[in-house]
């Protein structure tokens, strides 16, 4: 009188990505299934495949399939600059913005002692190892402008300057193309108390 | 200096789940990669076994692994009705209602002649041959109460009437526009209940 368990099973297994609900899953299964068999395959085997192939690089901590990602061995890049980023997203983010041709460092996550992440689950040791190479001279911090976000730049930099390093922070402000009228008082406060010399 | 190309093989990938963009995709790799490498690879087995086992029920037109399943073996329900509703996940809205006893025809879809989905599309001749099993006395549309579910429940009944088969149509007590996947058991059983003759 149930449903086929291999439909329950694919269904289940549907909710495991982030912000899918019961009724998401059936609806992401009876589509896949009914009008996109090839699309089921073919994500079958991206996952598999990713599964197998993706490791983190040694350098950035970012997910790649050899030692070291193809950025981090690009010569191109100014080694001088190192990037702090929460995760590979806002690294594609900054690489958009084509404004920064130094290196980075993916955290993979943000402080949140609530959730139990911190500094140790975050493997900081080996973000300091980065940065105390001799070739980096400024670490950016460019983690979100959220409260953990924050908290995570407010950690590191205390760690980092510790250790002698020259640390800056993406700056806090309106974005462009904003209006006053519309934005958040928190935000415009904030822009105010940070105005520089025109 | 791009990402590797597994991962972003994954992240297409993820983009053949309806709903799912860019960033979302990307969202759901990462997540699936660092938090739930598990979860993945689960999700791409269980893509794997569904593919692999699933196909239609030859009485009810839905998803099984056998070739008839388990709900039109049934002996306990009542095989005088019909209840004709577009997916998979209306017919288990139905069966949450706890009101209906008889037995169903999925149609996997609605008359949409803009998509080119027209009565061979929807295999009609599949379901008037059930219908006319000698057993059915009653066929009830539940299709949806939008304009393509009720152009269908319209078709659907010129068609059963023209072959003396009794025809009704779920109540509209549910509003107009809405569907019954996102619909509660309560007003769905009130439609059921209220069903006219067509």
């Amino acid at each position: 009188m149930t449903a086929p368990s291999s439909l329950d099973e694919l269904i289940g297994a549907l909710r495991c990505l982030p912000g899918v609900g019961p009724k998401s899953a059936q609806r992401m299964a009876y589509h896949l299934l009914q009008h996109n068999p090839q699309g089921a395959e073919r994500l079958g085997r991206a996952l598999d495949n990713a599964l197998r192939t993706l490791r983190r690089c040694d350098r950035c901590n970012g997910f790649t399939e050899a030692a070291i990602c193809d950025r981090c061995l690009s010569t191109k890049r100014d080694p001088s600059q190192l990037c702090v980023v929460e995760m590979p997203a806002d690294l594609n983010t900054m690489e958009q913005t084509h404004a920064y041709r130094g290196f980075y460092y993916v955290l993979m996550g943000r402080l949140s002692p609530l959730d139990g992440v911190g500094p140790r689950e975050l493997a900081f040791d080996r973000l300091l190892a980065r940065a105390c190479d001799g070739m980096v001279k400024e670490v950016i911090l460019a983690t979100n402008l959220t409260h953990e976000g924050e908290a995570t730049a407010h950690h590191l930099a205390e760690m980092l300057h510790a250790r002698g390093i020259k640390v800056s922070r993406i700056a806090r402000g309106l974005p462009l193309g904003s209006e006053l009228e519309y934005s958040d008082a928190a935000s415009v406060a904030q822009a105010l108390q940070e105005r520089r010399d025109y």
